[in-house]
């Protein structure tokens, strides 16, 4: 027997009774009864965003909501911010120029926020730039932006605000409306404790306007005509029905349990996170952590890789490594989504434990302790 | 208590013990363990496309195969047959026009297949026409097409040839290297007993030539992307783990029993759906019969919908309507995927009881007996 830990930053732990109902019989995407359950879970999905905007549902992967949210805003030769911290932040390059864009790059450093005031004096030089593209919680750093000001920074100008919420969206805040964006990407597969597959989009009214004034290239990602069948609770083309049902039900629990209970439990445990690895004398790589996941820089002469090896195979615990100049020095541990108190604890125990068989100068504990302080003081 | 019987085409009954692989545990994907998942359900998709081309698993519905094998294909201003027998067909010819690409349409009537004369001719006229694009089971017509034929026209050209297998693929025979598909695109929630939301795509050497030859617009249905993915079992984006296991093991039952096995089943309960409709004076509205799924025009005065909303609500059988000009006109009773002998008995009772329920004259058992004796007997 082996426990498994799954503590990544997506796939993340999803709920027997969420996955339960991936196992129910089979009904009709055009029906009164699934219409009800697309219904029901756009109306989860945004009080979860906070917003009033339309939300759609897609069967793909969070970077499917991405390319829609390109494909339908930027045609050939125009131009867009994109605000690259880390990995996520050059995927939105990345998309902007496969559709033929302009992509404004604004490289941030790897673990940093970007600098609102840069961004004002980009939009002020390029008038006609049609969207800022942003990352809420640059997963690959660890890294929260502050999208508050940003969206002060966009709502100035005629440009919309892009953020791309896949991996913090359910455990940071986000305050879509009260923040100004306009559109938001979000997956299924981190703090909304499902499985990958599903992709989520709201869009505002000035959104809106952008995309109708755009010469579009998108069909399956086709935005106008998700919204034109998600008026009928419907999808343009087939709905994954299992997961779709399985939304519902996740994000019925979130909305239970209260968006801001559930993001002060997210908080907590990101804390207790960053408490234990201080204690281990590790140094948290981000200077803005995440309230999703918490990157840990590896003291000299460990490999992180190897430490995650270890703690894969001997404890069954799974972390994330780092990407790209990342690659071997950091561990990223996430507490999002169906996790808890002690989840949290056994990942901390059984990194001490993998340290001290590296044959690492580690006092059992340390880390475990202070992480059950900050859990206990709340 | 009221069982529910799905006889519609897409999405179709799934297994128990297919349902069950979607409740297991998350398992993050990039690991060794997940890529033998992948792996063997790319072996096992080849088994049942007969085809040893490259097979890429994407996470979305079938749709975003399709636009995968045009925006990967056609670059703005290139030329491209669409052979048009139906809502499908039209799908082409939508897709193409949306990456700017120039459709050739050949339009075939509703429910016959397309001359493959008019399409040499029209390659011949057009020597700069890049693919074309068929349908192998056009299911708003239950229609099949002759992919062997037009395989045999296409070869003798630079075109490649895109086949929509996703409605048909598992219940109508494919042999994909053979007939020289070149692009062959396929959905999990139709022959294949899974629920929607992946699709896959196999790619042949050819067809691989003109996509490296492309001015691309793809970012998530990057197929080139996939492929270098493919050949480490990886995808580029986060892949739809459960679904991806559970096509493994819906795959597996299938190849267990043989693909050719699978296929005569199929025939035989398409063949039985035939005889039921005939024995009870209704007409089949396809001159070309799929094995996946039948279409029966209704009598003068018997509204289809109506049929059908009181064999859903009195009898708890889902049968689809008519699109378009056929809605109203028809039903369409799928037979496909995880669907045994008294099924088809089942849906066959239902509509004998429903249409007696609507004061036609008609005889109880007559369709059912015809159905009988071809399963018997077949």
């Amino acid at each position: 027997m082996k426990k498994q830990y799954l503590a990544t930053p997506g796939p993340s732990p999803v709920p027997e009774e969420v996955r339960l109902v991936l196992a129910e019989e089979i009904i009709h995407h055009r029906t009164a009864d699934f219409r009800a359950y697309t219904a029901r879970a756009a109306d989860n999905l945004r009080k979860i965003f906070k917003t009033e905007n339309d939300v759609l549902i897609l069967a793909a992967s969070g970077t499917g909501a991405m390319e829609a949210a390109v494909a339908n805003v930027i045609g050939p030769g125009e131009k867009a911010v994109t605000i690259q911290g880390g990995k996520f932040g050059e995927r939105w390059t990345e998309l902007v120029e496969a559709y033929g864009g302009r992509a404004l790059v604004v490289d941030v450093e790897w673990g940093e926020s970007p600098d609102p005031g840069e961004i004002k004096a980009l939009l002020n030089e390029n008038r006609d730039a049609k969207a800022v593209y942003a990352t809420l919680c640059e997963t690959s750093t660890a890294t929260v932006q502050d999208i508050e000001a940003l969206g002060k920074v966009v709502a100035e100008t005629d440009a919309i605000l892009v953020v791309d919420g896949i991996s913090g969206v359910g455990a940071v805040d986000m305050k879509t409306d009260e923040w100004g964006v306009d559109i938001l990407c979000v997956g299924s597969q981190k703090a909304l404790m499902l499985p990958p597959g599903l992709a989520f989009i709201s869009v505002s009214e000035k959104a809106w306007k952008t995309i109708r004034s755009t010469q579009r290239t998108a069909y399956y990602f086709d935005l106008v005509k998700a919204r034109k069948s998600a008026e009928k609770n419907d999808t343009p083309y087939t709905s994954a029905v299992s997961m779709v049902r399985a939304l519902v039900r996740a994000t019925d629990i979130i909305v239970e349990e209260g968006i801001d209970a559930v993001l002060d439990r997210h908080a907590k445990l990101a804390r207790a996170t960053r408490a234990a690895v201080k204690a281990l004398g590790l140094e948290l790589l981000s200077k803005s952590p995440s309230d999703a996941v918490t990157a840990a820089l590896m003291p000299e002469g460990v490999d992180a890789d190897d430490l995650r090896k270890i703690m894969k195979e001997r404890y069954g615990v799974s972390v994330a490594g780092g990407q790209k100049d990342l690659k071997g020095r950091i561990i990223r541990i996430a507490h999002m989504g169906y996790m808890d108190r002690f989840d949290v604890v056994a990942v901390i125990a059984a990194l001490e434990m993998t340290l001290a068989g590296m044959g690492r100068d580690v006092t059992l504990g340390v880390g475990v302790a202070a992480c059950q302080k900050v859990l206990l003081d709340g």
